[in-house]
């Protein structure tokens, strides 16, 4: 067994790097240990002044090595439990996203600091998307996976139901949708749930029409379609631009 | 020298797999030669049908890898010639974006895929961006650059003023800017350029100031910002509603 397959049943997974550690040192009480070179906790030292005693571990450098999936430069790794909130925990805020199937990590980790910029208040990786504590996605979050409630639900429909029955409203970003979403104001003014589909095939047609309403962004050149991560912003600041504005 | 190196210096490119030979032939003036393996060939027959007899090549499989930078399963290079305009033939529409210092190919092919689609009718890739045929720029565009005039330009500050000159209020996106994003659709009703900044540092302060507005996208949550492709889009987009919502 993988060191990180060992981590993952244990329900533990590493913030690799300063900026991660610091995000993870939002919630101290989810850091288990954090090891560093000397080196490392010298120049990070005010980073971890916080924590109790006997939670930051020196070691050497190849140590780190062996500890990290990949190579460890900055020589500063936390070991943090796993985040992930119950479905409702995801759910219980005017604006979240549900992700059916991102498979790229940096989409994912984008999706969730999107979110977090655009003050929704749950993400739900749901379907068969790609892990939430895998280093890609940790990276591309840039912190906002520990500030934003993250649920991971294996059947797509049953998050899109439970948002429903949360009491959003539940908006599919579809090419093909019938609302434009220049004209859905009076739409995104109610609690809303974003659903995305998969970077390649978007959503499956039976889960995109379980949603109340499918939105389309206006494509006005040549283009094709959005990239998955553009096209969440986009729709999140448009919720976020009548929710808030 | 490089194989790279000796197109570039022919100014020619490569545009690598059936997705991007397809973009390549909106433009078949452009189009020195496509290689493709026998199987590839039969597959793609109808892309490649549109060609004059002579430009498509087939060769051996081993032969096109030697041709390709990557590893190309899917067997179908076109040689392509660079594509970037003048300045001034990438700032004559109502919606631009310059980009300063973009150093991430993916960033870059996304932020001309967004702007395909947000309608803006050129990109600059200004100061010490990425390489607009890097193969991955190509791959992230997914066929925009071959629809929206790319121009190449070393010197932002250049780019602001022709921007400027050609009648165009440049508003620079940045999160300490004194106009918010939501209160802006004044602003956003003119011809515009968006100036964006790079991945990590965002815009030197004497360029942005260079620029006749500084736009701020409101930050909800926890994020410190947002990623520079989503930020691009939630701008660009921002405009095309005003514009042509």
């Amino acid at each position: 067994m993988s060191r990180r397959s060992v981590r993952t049943e244990r329900r533990l997974f590493l913030a690799d790097g300063p900026k991660a550690v610091e995000g993870a040192l939002e919630v101290p009480d989810r850091v288990m240990e954090v090891f560093a070179t000397v080196a490392a906790a010298e120049q990070h030292a005010g980073l971890l002044a916080g924590l109790p005693d006997g939670r930051v571990t020196l070691v050497e450098s190849r140590a780190l090595d062996l500890l990290s999936d990949s190579v460890t430069p900055a020589g500063l790794v936390a070991v943090v439990e796993h985040l992930d909130v119950p479905l409702a925990g995801a759910l219980a805020a005017p604006l979240v996203a549900i992700c059916a199937d991102v498979r790229d990590p940096g989409n994912a980790g984008t999706i969730i600091r999107t979110a977090d910029a655009a003050g929704a208040g749950g993400v739900v990786l749901a379907g068969d998307s790609v892990d939430a504590y895998n280093p890609k996605t940790v990276r591309a979050s840039v912190g906002s996976l520990f500030h934003v409630p993250v649920a991971v639900e294996r059947d797509p429909a049953l998050a899109v139901r439970a948002a429903q029955e949360a009491g959003l409203t539940v908006l599919a970003a579809e090419g093909g949708g019938e609302v434009d979403l220049y004209d859905a104001d009076e739409l995104l003014a109610a609690p809303t749930a974003w659903l995305f589909g998969n970077e390649a095939w978007g959503l499956p047609a039976g889960l995109a029409e379980l949603a109340d309403h499918r939105v389309r962004i206006p494509i006005h050149g040549r283009a094709e379609s959005l990239n998955l991560a553009t096209a969440a912003a986009v729709c999140l600041y448009a919720s976020a631009r009548v929710q808030r504005g």
